[in-house]
């Protein structure tokens, strides 16, 4: 069977909505090959309701995203979950036990989990949980939840390639001011104060509440939701603050700016790869005996077409129209 | 005074070996306007000792790092420091405190002391760290210290400009295996165990022993020293360490490799930081009605002359020493 059989194959079962063909998909997508597959399933995209959840460390995460799975199934919706390991040196060696708080929802056909940790796609893991998320939706998951251990800016764009995002924090922990202070605090949409009843749970809610004081918004405010993930306590109104944001988005036209946004940012990271790829290879070739570091880059740019004597402003003129489905 | 007369001035200075133009020097390159300075000096560089400090919050690593510039002093060597601010959500506030731990240096004339957290300059702040160490190099500077502190990859490359890599851990953390499982292990020359008087030492040194018999070396072999930096114990111990490096990378002649992979991170950074402007003004201008991201990737590729009908593969690191054993 050649690849364009196999591909027909894997279209036609993953029209019959096979999760083994949406399990095959991603991997495809996630060694780099999957660029074919996603232009033709592109158009069946746009529908689900995204949902990113990150946090530090310890806080939490997955009971709390297990229990919105829990929800969203209660509710009779489909659910899709894109589990992201970073592999920071500093994720704490959570990662396993975070999957095995998902396992209660392994033998549930209507959920579907797919852990990413694949450095060998095009543009990066944020190109492949971005190919991974819309392969989901594509594949009709009416809720697709993205979890990351937010321990870098990096990770906060790969929950932002949802439309709602959600920054669990928890009270007692030195981190999560870090957190704030270091710009996590203007993406997100919900905060949630998980492990309620902490002592310093209301402190920290103050804090919050202070920080979000300094910061000027347009259109949402972020809600402030106190959850206990493992008692379920506090998920309903978790629950409601993403429908209310999600009505938001969609009252405001805001959604279509979002997903104009996620879309620019996954293109960026595709280009963004192969260009490395090939200034790795110029890199290998070029490096002229004698010469410093700015003139050497100078001269591997002029292989790209760009020249840098002049700093440039601007750029060309736009010849063709921007926009994205929304 | 025009530019080019300020620069005239300013290289009379820094060749009179005043601290302050090289202070106004680094300045000028982290500000991204350094490249025809750089140019100027580039050939009074390559003479200085180089070492790189990185480790977890909280090793000790600045009082460390600190005894080391003292031990450097007290042989009348020149030092340079360049300490490194990722400003990592997850720094955990240590970087003032590691500032002060610095600060019996500052009177010293013979110690130049430089804070790096700029995020303007065009190669980011891998670039900015590699042009102020340029800078120290030309200036006379003998040893130059590169201390980061290693919250993610791109804090280890920039420990990696330098041509012996130290790389700190404390006991009785479960950081610690993090770091080695995420690929500190292959870039240390040296493997520091601070705190040499906490019960776990013996444990963390057995730990790295049982790593490292998991790596194929070529050539030299990690150095694993005991230290308490505090009370200065072992840092005559590291000191004598990082010599026997010095002496290995020159008479195997590995210390050009080294170079070379310093310089060509060096210019990749800096070609890759315009490549990156470059597409960020592609993709306002280019994102089609439409397209899925992977035909608006390609799409935007063609304007830097790249094609990408085939997708191409990456190699390994060039800045890892040594392999995982099959």
């Amino acid at each position: 069977m050649n690849d364009a059989d196999g591909d027909a194959v894997l279209l036609r079962d993953f029209a019959a909505r096979s999760p083994r063909a949406l399990a095959r998909a991603i991997s495809v997508a996630e060694t780099g090959r999957g660029a074919e597959l996603i232009r033709r399933l592109y158009e069946r995209a746009g529908h689900a309701m995204t949902i990113g959840l990150t946090g530090p460390p310890g806080v939490g995460k997955s009971t709390l995203g297990s229990a919105l799975v829990r929800k969203a199934r209660s509710l009779g919706k489909s659910v899709g979950v894109v589990s992201v390991d970073p592999s920071s040196p500093f994720s704490h060696g959570a990662l396993l036990g975070d999957r095995i708080r998902l396992a209660e929802h392994f033998t549930d056909a209507g959920v579907f989990i797919r852990s990413m940790a694949s450095r060998g796609h095009l543009g990066g893991l944020a190109g492949a949980t971005a190919d991974a998320v819309l392969l989901m939706d594509a594949f009709g998951k009416e809720v697709i939840l993205i979890e990351t251990v937010g321990v870098g800016q990096s990770e906060i764009e790969i929950a932002e390639l949802a439309a709602t995002t959600i920054v669990a924090l928890q009270p007692g922990s030195g981190d999560s001011i870090q957190v704030l202070k270091a710009g996590i605090m203007e993406v997100a949409d919900i905060f949630v104060v998980n492990k309620a009843d902490h002592p310093m749970a209301n402190q920290l809610k103050r804090e919050i509440r202070s920080m979000m004081e300094m910061l000027a918004f347009s259109g949402w405010v972020p809600e402030l939701v106190v959850t206990q993930a493992i008692s379920g306590a506090g998920v309903d109104d978790l629950w409601r603050a993403v429908e209310r944001h999600a009505a938001y988005l969609q009252s405001s036209g805001e959604i279509v700016e979002r997903r104009r946004e996620a879309f620019a940012h996954q293109v960026r990271q595709l280009a963004l790869g192969t260009l490395q790829r090939k200034l790795d290879r110029e890199l290998a070739s070029e490096i002229v005996a004698g010469a410093d570091p700015y003139s050497a880059a100078r001269s591997i740019l002029r292989t790209f077409g760009v020249d840098t004597e002049e700093p440039e402003e601007g750029g060309r003129p736009s010849h063709l129209r921007a926009s994205v489905k929304g």
